[in-house]
């Protein structure tokens, strides 16, 4: 299977001047050297990122991609699949943990139907772009058509592009998400599906060991959906390919990319298989409870800032994570170095 | 050596019924159980610390407790002593990282100057309740005089009861004063002195080994300082000892209190020894880069909410993990349930 898609250009953001201004602004703000930990590894990579030694942070937009899933009617969720149209619901009315997030932070949200199996009243803070009303069920048919998976991929960059500021956070809903996430990693990562498959929404061991075997049998079926754009219509979410466009795109914008949990991170995977150069733009916000999201940070190479067991999705961990990024620049931009406050260096 | 000084009643928080309330909305908002992790456990901790279901956090103080110590003169830290009162400029000018952070999340910022040994002009955002100018070289005498260690604990007592708001934020600055964390953490908690010293501000390996000599000859000094008032007074700093005094009285008030990292929770050790219920009023920020840190967590029962290699002290670490305190509270009282917003449970 071939998807007609072409990724746009992800150029290495090699800048050794770059880094070594950086790095000496860092080495010389009224503190012992490295004493500020991760922020000051953090304020490096934006600093490469948004190409200076002051970055600022400009207009942050976290994005909810929603997409429901054929695989759904197998039960490898503890929630009915109608959850994720009412939890879009929830999102727009300000009720749901990721809303409260955004509110806190001042996170422009917007929620985009992917695919989801319900037709929405038009409102601010929606936009829908579905090539399908959810996907097929993985273990019948691939998720996507060559074209459906185009389509979503092309969605999400033309959503970027839309888009102001220099970052995107990212964040999802889907029933059933957890199980194409799993499925990606086991594919383009290599891994025996049980150590990818988790309790999601809250399986038991019972349902995960269920999920475990529908999900083997998935992978048995499209065992040639090896390439990553081939995985991703086999086994995806129409939710995860717009996503993947999104994260190519804002890669290619050179924006900031605040990376959430399991599914956010299987879309960057994917995106980094086509480009590796996306994760020099990625932050990765925290390492969730789900089991396999360890192994799917292994293979981004990926240090997460916060380690909370949080297992939620919606980009509420991009969300809470965001105003370490705030300090870092304003961090790097606001402190005073040695010579400036008249304090005395290590002796 | 008998202090003079009796600690303020310190009631527990035990309350099965406001917890079992504070569960149940937990529970009931729309997410699955538990799927916010440990910002679920911190909004059941600020509840059950402020008292009710919809806990509001207010008027958050931070303040910067500084003194000197006469052990600096014994090569135990990497910077000379002068940094102390250069830093408490650095701080009221605004140009050190507490003073960004602190500008970054709306906290007031108050410096205290426990024992510097400078004279500073006054000035707003400074406050100078110091009853000596440094503590004596420990390997001479003990630090405090118990009538200098008395002041010091009454002097944070009445600091905190003239500040508004329901948080206090703990930081902290002092040249030396890792040294003194490590003689508490060793002495209150019974681990060996080497386990319980680490690079401070800085030092490499033999600068470690010559640091943790002069300790373990301090800590032979005042063999017989075994009870927490008089290890406070033998080992402990101006700073230290003031700052335990404003947590006692924070803890009495029923204020939270955000621990920062090993210096902090030396204050908080000794306080907890004198009134054990004072961690349940505790959040604790990070686990610092400081070797000690995790031992002293250990001591204090504590899980800290970050892990980012900070080894800066003045609050820092207690000011970048603020909006995750305030996140807790505003995902208490501002997600809707799923009755509320008509989102179907798991079947």
């Amino acid at each position: 299977m071939t998807v007609p898609y072409n990724p746009p250009a992800v150029p290495d953001l090699h800048s050794p001047a770059l880094a070594a201004a950086l790095q000496h602004r860092l080495d010389h703000l009224t503190k012992p050297l490295g004493a500020l930990g991760r922020i000051e590894s953090l304020a490096l990579r934006l600093g490469l990122i948004l190409g200076g030694t002051a970055p600022r942070l400009d207009a942050p937009q976290l994005v909810v991609f929603a997409a429901d899933h054929g695989l759904a009617a197998r039960g490898v969720s503890a929630y009915p699949a109608d959850v994720t149209w009412q939890m879009v619901e929830n999102f727009l009315a300000g009720g749901a943990a990721v809303s409260v997030l955004a509110r806190q932070h001042g996170l422009a949200l917007t929620v985009v139907d992917c695919g989801v199996c319900h037709d929405f009243a038009p409102r601010p803070g929606l936009v829908v772009r579905k090539p399908a009303r959810g996907t097929a069920d993985a273990l019948d048919a691939p998720a996507m058509t060559p074209e459906q998976c185009a389509a979503a991929l092309a969605n999400g960059a033309e959503l970027l592009r839309g888009l102001p500021g220099n970052a995107l956070l990212l964040g999802e809903m889907g029933i059933g998400n957890t199980s194409s996430a799993a499925l990606l990693l086991a594919r383009l990562a290599g891994h025996d599906i049980a150590a990818c498959t988790g309790a999601g929404t809250g399986l038991d061991a019972d349902g995960i060991a269920r999920k475990t075997a529908v999900l083997r049998a998935v992978l048995e079926r499209h065992a040639g959906a090896t390439a990553p754009l081939a995985a991703l219509a086999a086994l995806g979410g129409l939710e995860i390919a717009t996503m993947t466009g999104a994260v190519l795109q804002a890669a290619a914008e050179r924006r900031v990319i605040v990376v959430d949990g399991f599914i956010a991170c299987a879309a960057v995977l994917v995106a980094a298989r086509l480009a590796p150069a996306v994760t020099q733009r990625c932050v990765f916000a925290h390492r969730s409870g789900e089991r396999g999201h360890g192994l799917m940070l292994d293979a981004l190479g990926a240090e997460p800032l916060l380690d909370l067991g949080l297992r939620l999705g919606e980009g509420s961990g991009a969300a809470l994570a965001w105003p370490l990024l705030v300090s870092a620049c304003a961090l790097l931009d606001g402190m005073a170095s040695f010579a400036q406050a008249g304090v005395a260096t290590a002796g």
